[in-house]
Protein backbone atom coordinates (compact mmCIF):
# COMPACT_ATOMS: atom_id res chain seq x y z
CA UNK A 1 0.00 0.00 0.00
CA UNK A 2 1.27 3.50 -1.37
CA UNK A 3 0.74 6.40 1.07
CA UNK A 4 0.45 9.90 -0.60
CA UNK A 5 0.78 12.74 1.19
CA UNK A 6 -0.63 16.42 0.57
CA UNK A 7 1.25 19.56 1.33
CA UNK A 8 -0.94 22.38 1.75
CA UNK A 9 -0.16 25.82 0.37
CA UNK A 10 2.19 27.09 3.77
CA UNK A 11 4.48 24.69 3.54
CA UNK A 12 5.16 24.80 -0.08
CA UNK A 13 8.43 27.36 -0.02
CA UNK A 14 9.68 28.63 -3.08
CA UNK A 15 12.44 26.52 -4.52
CA UNK A 16 11.15 23.00 -3.03
CA UNK A 17 11.76 20.36 -5.19
CA UNK A 18 10.54 16.89 -5.64
CA UNK A 19 11.03 14.18 -8.56
CA UNK A 20 8.84 11.50 -10.09
CA UNK A 21 10.21 8.65 -12.67
CA UNK A 22 8.49 6.27 -14.60
CA UNK A 23 10.00 4.06 -17.51
CA UNK A 24 8.31 3.90 -20.72
CA UNK A 25 6.74 0.30 -21.70
CA UNK A 26 4.86 -1.10 -24.80
CA UNK A 27 2.22 -1.48 -22.78
CA UNK A 28 2.61 2.49 -21.53
CA UNK A 29 2.18 3.20 -25.21
CA UNK A 30 -0.55 0.78 -26.64
CA UNK A 31 -2.45 2.19 -23.68
CA UNK A 32 -2.37 6.16 -23.77
CA UNK A 33 -3.18 5.26 -27.69
CA UNK A 34 -6.60 3.50 -26.55
CA UNK A 35 -7.41 6.18 -23.82
CA UNK A 36 -6.60 9.25 -25.27
CA UNK A 37 -7.71 8.09 -29.41
CA UNK A 38 -4.23 8.95 -30.48
CA UNK A 39 -3.11 5.94 -33.17
CA UNK A 40 -0.61 8.19 -34.48
CA UNK A 41 1.56 5.11 -36.27
CA UNK A 42 4.87 6.63 -34.82
CA UNK A 43 3.92 5.16 -31.65
CA UNK A 44 3.08 1.99 -32.35
CA UNK A 45 3.85 1.00 -35.89
CA UNK A 46 7.97 -0.13 -36.39
CA UNK A 47 7.90 -0.19 -39.70
CA UNK A 48 6.33 3.10 -40.50
CA UNK A 49 8.57 4.41 -37.39
CA UNK A 50 11.33 3.36 -39.46
CA UNK A 51 10.53 6.25 -41.92
CA UNK A 52 10.28 9.04 -40.14
CA UNK A 53 13.56 11.34 -38.17
CA UNK A 54 13.29 9.44 -35.52
CA UNK A 55 13.82 5.97 -37.05
CA UNK A 56 11.86 3.76 -34.08
CA UNK A 57 8.98 4.45 -32.33
CA UNK A 58 8.43 6.95 -30.02
CA UNK A 59 6.56 8.08 -27.14
CA UNK A 60 3.76 10.42 -27.30
CA UNK A 61 4.77 13.56 -25.59
CA UNK A 62 1.53 14.17 -24.05
CA UNK A 63 2.26 10.70 -22.44
CA UNK A 64 5.53 12.44 -21.00
CA UNK A 65 3.35 15.28 -19.84
CA UNK A 66 0.82 12.62 -17.66
CA UNK A 67 4.25 11.74 -15.76
CA UNK A 68 4.04 15.58 -14.46
CA UNK A 69 0.62 15.19 -13.69
CA UNK A 70 1.33 12.11 -11.90
CA UNK A 71 4.29 13.71 -9.99
CA UNK A 72 2.18 17.28 -8.97
CA UNK A 73 -1.01 14.88 -8.18
CA UNK A 74 0.99 11.96 -6.12
CA UNK A 75 4.08 14.02 -4.92
CA UNK A 76 4.09 17.88 -4.96
CA UNK A 77 2.08 18.80 -3.61
CA UNK A 78 0.27 15.66 -4.02
CA UNK A 79 -3.75 14.67 -3.60
CA UNK A 80 -6.40 17.74 -3.46
CA UNK A 81 -4.30 19.85 -5.98
CA UNK A 82 -6.44 21.52 -8.22
CA UNK A 83 -4.98 21.44 -11.55
CA UNK A 84 -5.32 24.65 -13.62
CA UNK A 85 -2.46 24.86 -16.15
CA UNK A 86 0.63 23.65 -17.65
CA UNK A 87 3.08 25.25 -20.66
CA UNK A 88 4.86 22.10 -22.44
CA UNK A 89 7.78 22.37 -24.69
CA UNK A 90 8.41 19.26 -26.06
CA UNK A 91 12.38 18.89 -26.52
CA UNK A 92 13.87 15.53 -27.53
CA UNK A 93 11.88 11.97 -28.54
CA UNK A 94 11.38 9.34 -25.71
CA UNK A 95 12.43 5.54 -26.54
CA UNK A 96 11.20 2.66 -25.69
CA UNK A 97 12.56 1.91 -22.59
CA UNK A 98 13.98 5.57 -21.70
CA UNK A 99 13.64 6.13 -17.72
CA UNK A 100 12.17 9.50 -17.22
CA UNK A 101 12.52 11.64 -14.28
CA UNK A 102 9.60 14.21 -13.54
CA UNK A 103 11.81 17.23 -11.92
CA UNK A 104 9.35 19.59 -9.87
CA UNK A 105 10.38 23.38 -8.37
CA UNK A 106 8.52 25.56 -6.79
CA UNK A 107 9.01 28.79 -8.29
CA UNK A 108 6.05 31.56 -7.16
CA UNK A 109 3.08 31.59 -5.05
CA UNK A 110 0.02 33.91 -5.62
CA UNK A 111 -1.13 34.39 -1.82
CA UNK A 112 -4.70 35.88 -3.00
CA UNK A 113 -5.97 32.72 -4.80
CA UNK A 114 -3.75 30.06 -3.25
CA UNK A 115 -2.14 29.25 -6.57
CA UNK A 116 1.45 28.14 -6.75
CA UNK A 117 3.28 28.09 -10.16
CA UNK A 118 6.02 25.18 -10.50
CA UNK A 119 8.81 24.31 -12.68
CA UNK A 120 8.39 21.30 -14.92
CA UNK A 121 11.64 19.31 -16.35
CA UNK A 122 11.43 16.14 -17.50
CA UNK A 123 14.88 14.65 -18.02
CA UNK A 124 15.83 10.79 -19.91
CA UNK A 125 18.49 8.82 -18.04
CA UNK A 126 21.56 10.69 -19.88
CA UNK A 127 20.21 13.75 -17.93
CA UNK A 128 19.11 15.14 -21.28
CA UNK A 129 15.93 17.68 -21.28
CA UNK A 130 13.24 15.65 -22.88
CA UNK A 131 10.02 18.44 -21.30
CA UNK A 132 10.50 22.02 -19.69
CA UNK A 133 7.31 23.98 -19.05
CA UNK A 134 5.88 24.85 -15.89
CA UNK A 135 2.21 24.07 -14.24
CA UNK A 136 0.06 26.50 -12.33
CA UNK A 137 -1.85 24.64 -9.38
CA UNK A 138 -4.23 25.08 -6.59
CA UNK A 139 -2.39 23.56 -3.67
CA UNK A 140 -4.86 21.33 -0.77
CA UNK A 141 -6.33 23.20 1.47
CA UNK A 142 -4.69 21.48 4.51
CA UNK A 143 -1.62 18.64 4.89
CA UNK A 144 -3.18 14.93 4.79
CA UNK A 145 -2.51 11.15 4.15
CA UNK A 146 -4.67 9.50 1.70
CA UNK A 147 -4.35 5.28 0.72
CA UNK A 148 -3.40 5.36 -3.29
CA UNK A 149 -6.18 3.54 -5.07
CA UNK A 150 -5.58 0.09 -6.13
CA UNK A 151 -6.16 -0.09 -10.33
CA UNK A 152 -8.03 -3.08 -11.49
CA UNK A 153 -5.99 -5.45 -13.31
CA UNK A 154 -5.37 -4.65 -16.97
CA UNK A 155 -4.41 -7.14 -19.87
CA UNK A 156 -2.72 -5.92 -23.16
CA UNK A 157 -2.95 -8.72 -26.37
CA UNK B 1 -9.45 -0.22 -41.31
CA UNK B 2 -9.56 4.00 -40.40
CA UNK B 3 -7.32 5.94 -42.86
CA UNK B 4 -5.11 8.65 -41.88
CA UNK B 5 -4.62 11.73 -44.40
CA UNK B 6 -1.96 14.01 -43.76
CA UNK B 7 -1.96 17.50 -44.43
CA UNK B 8 1.36 19.26 -45.68
CA UNK B 9 2.37 23.11 -44.90
CA UNK B 10 1.34 24.59 -47.78
CA UNK B 11 -2.52 23.15 -47.63
CA UNK B 12 -2.50 24.66 -43.78
CA UNK B 13 -4.21 28.06 -44.44
CA UNK B 14 -5.12 30.06 -41.45
CA UNK B 15 -8.30 29.90 -40.30
CA UNK B 16 -8.86 26.15 -41.20
CA UNK B 17 -10.72 23.99 -38.55
CA UNK B 18 -11.33 20.28 -37.40
CA UNK B 19 -12.61 18.34 -34.73
CA UNK B 20 -12.12 15.21 -33.14
CA UNK B 21 -14.55 13.85 -29.98
CA UNK B 22 -14.41 11.33 -28.01
CA UNK B 23 -17.02 10.20 -24.52
CA UNK B 24 -14.99 9.97 -21.46
CA UNK B 25 -15.52 6.22 -20.31
CA UNK B 26 -14.61 4.67 -16.71
CA UNK B 27 -11.73 2.58 -18.98
CA UNK B 28 -10.46 5.62 -20.25
CA UNK B 29 -9.95 7.13 -16.57
CA UNK B 30 -7.93 3.76 -15.60
CA UNK B 31 -5.62 3.16 -18.14
CA UNK B 32 -4.95 6.85 -17.82
CA UNK B 33 -4.05 5.99 -14.85
CA UNK B 34 -1.87 2.91 -15.37
CA UNK B 35 -0.02 4.39 -18.25
CA UNK B 36 0.70 7.67 -16.51
CA UNK B 37 1.49 6.55 -13.16
CA UNK B 38 -1.17 9.29 -11.73
CA UNK B 39 -3.34 7.08 -9.40
CA UNK B 40 -4.92 10.64 -7.78
CA UNK B 41 -7.94 9.44 -5.87
CA UNK B 42 -10.15 11.94 -7.14
CA UNK B 43 -10.28 10.21 -10.49
CA UNK B 44 -10.71 6.88 -9.07
CA UNK B 45 -12.10 6.77 -5.48
CA UNK B 46 -15.71 7.23 -5.66
CA UNK B 47 -15.75 8.24 -1.76
CA UNK B 48 -12.44 10.39 -1.93
CA UNK B 49 -13.89 12.86 -4.84
CA UNK B 50 -16.87 13.12 -2.75
CA UNK B 51 -15.32 14.78 -0.46
CA UNK B 52 -13.60 17.27 -2.97
CA UNK B 53 -15.00 20.44 -4.56
CA UNK B 54 -16.53 18.27 -7.51
CA UNK B 55 -18.11 16.19 -5.46
CA UNK B 56 -17.57 12.83 -7.68
CA UNK B 57 -14.54 11.63 -9.61
CA UNK B 58 -12.95 13.34 -12.71
CA UNK B 59 -10.85 12.90 -15.67
CA UNK B 60 -7.56 13.78 -15.13
CA UNK B 61 -6.47 17.43 -17.03
CA UNK B 62 -3.84 15.72 -18.83
CA UNK B 63 -6.40 13.01 -20.43
CA UNK B 64 -8.40 15.65 -22.30
CA UNK B 65 -5.11 17.01 -23.10
CA UNK B 66 -4.42 13.58 -24.70
CA UNK B 67 -7.98 14.28 -27.16
CA UNK B 68 -6.00 17.33 -28.26
CA UNK B 69 -2.80 15.30 -29.62
CA UNK B 70 -5.05 12.61 -30.81
CA UNK B 71 -6.66 15.71 -32.79
CA UNK B 72 -3.70 17.23 -34.40
CA UNK B 73 -1.50 13.46 -34.80
CA UNK B 74 -4.72 12.06 -36.61
CA UNK B 75 -6.88 14.38 -38.22
CA UNK B 76 -5.22 17.82 -38.73
CA UNK B 77 -2.50 18.27 -39.89
CA UNK B 78 -1.99 14.28 -39.60
CA UNK B 79 0.48 11.44 -39.13
CA UNK B 80 4.12 12.79 -39.63
CA UNK B 81 3.16 15.77 -37.33
CA UNK B 82 5.70 16.55 -35.08
CA UNK B 83 4.26 17.96 -31.57
CA UNK B 84 6.58 20.91 -30.41
CA UNK B 85 4.53 22.62 -27.96
CA UNK B 86 1.54 22.94 -26.21
CA UNK B 87 -0.12 26.06 -23.78
CA UNK B 88 -3.49 24.13 -21.84
CA UNK B 89 -5.38 25.82 -19.48
CA UNK B 90 -8.26 23.59 -17.56
CA UNK B 91 -11.36 25.44 -17.15
CA UNK B 92 -13.69 22.75 -16.31
CA UNK B 93 -14.14 19.36 -14.46
CA UNK B 94 -14.79 16.38 -16.84
CA UNK B 95 -17.05 13.90 -15.75
CA UNK B 96 -17.74 10.52 -16.89
CA UNK B 97 -19.81 10.21 -19.51
CA UNK B 98 -19.25 13.75 -20.67
CA UNK B 99 -18.90 14.13 -24.33
CA UNK B 100 -16.08 16.00 -25.37
CA UNK B 101 -15.00 17.97 -28.83
CA UNK B 102 -11.44 18.91 -29.62
CA UNK B 103 -12.13 21.96 -31.76
CA UNK B 104 -8.45 23.08 -33.72
CA UNK B 105 -8.17 26.31 -35.81
CA UNK B 106 -4.89 27.03 -37.58
CA UNK B 107 -3.77 30.34 -36.09
CA UNK B 108 -0.35 31.21 -37.47
CA UNK B 109 2.66 29.78 -39.73
CA UNK B 110 6.24 30.17 -39.57
CA UNK B 111 7.41 30.05 -43.08
CA UNK B 112 11.24 29.17 -42.43
CA UNK B 113 10.89 26.69 -40.22
CA UNK B 114 7.75 24.92 -41.20
CA UNK B 115 5.93 25.21 -38.00
CA UNK B 116 2.25 25.86 -37.48
CA UNK B 117 0.15 27.48 -34.86
CA UNK B 118 -3.03 26.17 -33.69
CA UNK B 119 -5.39 27.17 -31.12
CA UNK B 120 -7.03 24.22 -29.65
CA UNK B 121 -9.98 24.24 -27.67
CA UNK B 122 -11.97 20.84 -25.73
CA UNK B 123 -15.68 21.63 -25.25
CA UNK B 124 -18.47 19.68 -23.53
CA UNK B 125 -21.42 18.24 -24.59
CA UNK B 126 -23.44 21.30 -23.21
CA UNK B 127 -20.27 23.24 -25.42
CA UNK B 128 -19.05 24.26 -21.98
CA UNK B 129 -14.95 25.22 -22.47
CA UNK B 130 -13.07 22.81 -20.39
CA UNK B 131 -10.00 22.89 -22.12
CA UNK B 132 -8.50 26.20 -23.95
CA UNK B 133 -5.00 26.77 -25.19
CA UNK B 134 -2.71 26.23 -28.44
CA UNK B 135 -0.29 24.20 -29.91
CA UNK B 136 2.97 24.47 -32.10
CA UNK B 137 3.69 22.06 -34.76
CA UNK B 138 5.87 21.39 -37.25
CA UNK B 139 3.29 20.04 -40.19
CA UNK B 140 4.14 16.68 -42.46
CA UNK B 141 6.21 16.95 -45.25
CA UNK B 142 3.87 15.97 -47.64
CA UNK B 143 0.52 14.94 -48.32
CA UNK B 144 -0.52 11.07 -47.73
CA UNK B 145 -2.72 8.65 -46.49
CA UNK B 146 -1.93 5.70 -43.83
CA UNK B 147 -3.82 2.77 -42.56
CA UNK B 148 -4.77 3.55 -38.44
CA UNK B 149 -2.93 0.63 -36.26
CA UNK B 150 -5.30 -1.57 -35.15
CA UNK B 151 -4.43 -1.95 -31.14
CA UNK B 152 -4.22 -5.02 -29.16
CA UNK B 153 -7.37 -5.94 -27.03
CA UNK B 154 -6.85 -3.92 -23.84
CA UNK B 155 -9.15 -5.97 -21.06
CA UNK B 156 -9.50 -4.06 -17.42
CA UNK B 157 -10.52 -5.86 -14.63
Amino acid sequence: MKILKSIPYDELEIGRTATFSKTLTEEDLVLFARTSGDVNPVHLDEEFAKGTPFKTRIAHGMWSAGLISAALATVLPGPGTIYLGQNLSFRRPVLLGDALTVKLTVSGKQDEKKWVTIDTEVFNQDDKLVVKGDATVMAPAKSGEVTAPDLPKVTVG
